[in-house]
């Protein structure tokens, strides 16, 4: 049993790690009259431990948005001592959630979080897997949900070349949304493209953070590689200008699977939360 | 071009290739108001040749039921010759055809028929793929739609020696539904059964036509059998016995995939044809 570094006491964290098909919800985060994967996991929640005003405190890791998909997120959430009660002699685990939660949710595991754990703040790397199949791929109606149809042949030689050019700690500003006092310097610390046995391309990005829309924005710019519309070189002296351009498209969100989340050992879980907390308070940077 | 046996001449028929993601449709055949495969297809096919009263003739090899998946489908459809005019320069392939349909069918290949060929009766065997998630499998959202989820452990091994005894020229009876008049005589050439690296079993069955709901009652009697209800003694008795039983039942639509059609060669598909003509308007047995 764990307290949560700043609450009142009294409270028991949970970790929660989860996957889930995107296509049929809003995004991870809550929404008034629309359908979100925050919104079935705090209904799924109150089934068993009764409404809660805060929406248990869950908190996430990665905010994915409409139509993306993850196969490992985290959260967790925070109950009182009245919850735990409610709880019963059944543990918290994922059997029992996954009872209560549609198909398109799954929980992969439910733990007592360690001290100072923290699902977004504790979080050293998030990573991304984004699919596309070009014109080489032969159509397959079951991955229609899971992968970007681009008509065209695309090189992925290239694109890797062109990805590999992007790795580093760098201002991203060419491929985020700027934001009033928001940095957009981040650690891109992977940046892998591969055609699959299948023949789809995948691309895997890892990053202390992303800003909102980067991987999409980086995917868009790939493409435009891979189709033979930029250079490597171009790209590299947009991403070096870091101003946004009209050269690249920002793609549409269904290729796109959180994959990872990383945290770093359990002593520094604590040192870390307060590290991220105060740098996105100062900077407000989106994760 | 091909003059199809039968018809009164001046058509020319395609054969057409495509799979499905069964799940958004009411199966394969044709219902007024329903959501079908062949209903979308001929929709698609209007786009190009206009309306026909007759559906293009189109004719399947495998009438799959609601909720049931393809990654490989044969048909074929007769076109006369103003619908060849209408066709223009553009050769009716697989990208025109997708360009038509919703994404949730993609068609793999069109061709000329080669002489006599008929998408049902010139096919002397059809595969499927049944893919069970059992409580040794890690939940998975994106494969919700693919796999029937089995929440005890399945012993596969035992559901593959079951299976075996299940393999050759059989009355399976005791998996059909009893038609007047119609034989339940199958040649069942393959049953194997194997965990995947993902944790998932996939049954997979060859025959050279499976009764209606025949793959899933196999399904059922194989998952009693993993689940240790059934022994492979009784499941062998069951068979022999050939009556229908309640020691299993007939599995939900949604784990099942047809994934092959397999023809003679060219020169033997008109007497295939014939052969099979011969006996389903004999013995009108569902293929």
């Amino acid at each position: 049993m764990t307290m949560p570094a700043g609450s009142s006491g009294g409270l028991c964290r949970f970790r929660i790690d989860l996957a889930y098909d995107g296509t049929d919800f809003a995004g991870w985060a809550k929404q008034p009259g629309l359908r979100t994967v925050q919104g079935v996991l705090e209904q799924a929640l109150s089934q068993i431990f009764g409404d809660d005003e805060d929406g248990f405190g869950l908190r996430v890791a990665g905010r994915t948005d409409a139509g993306v998909h993850a196969s490992h997120q985290v959260c967790h959430i925070d109950l009182n001592p009245q919850q735990l009660k409610r709880m019963g002699r059944t543990p918290l685990g994922a059997k029992r959630l996954n009872g209560l939660l549609p198909q398109d949710v799954r929980v992969l595991e439910v733990s007592e979080a360690p001290d100072g754990f923290d699902a977004r703040f504790s979080a050293t790397g998030r990573s991304y897997q984004f699919t596309i199949a070009d014109a080489e791929c032969p159509p397959d109606p079951k991955r229609a949900r899971y992968v970007l149809e681009v008509p065209k042949s695309l090189d992925e030689k290239l694109m890797a070349r062109a990805g590999k050019s992007l790795i580093g700690l760098k201002d991203f500003g060419a491929f985020c949304k700027p934001r009033e006092g928001a940095t957009t310097i981040r650690s891109l610390r992977k940046l892998a493209v591969k055609r699959g046995s299948s023949g789809e391309i995948v691309i895997s990005l890892e990053a202390d953070a992303f800003c909102h829309n980067m991987v999409r924005a980086i995917v868009g710019s790939l493409i435009a590689v891979g189709e033979k519309r930029l250079t490597v070189e171009e790209l590299t002296t947009i991403q070096v200008e870091a101003k946004r351009t009209s050269k690249f498209k920002v793609v549409e969100p269904k290729g796109l699977t959180l994959s990872a989340i990383s945290y770093p050992k359990d002593a520094d879980l604590a040192n870390q939360a307060e590290k991220a907390r105060n740098k996105r308070s100062a900077a407000e940077i989106s994760v």
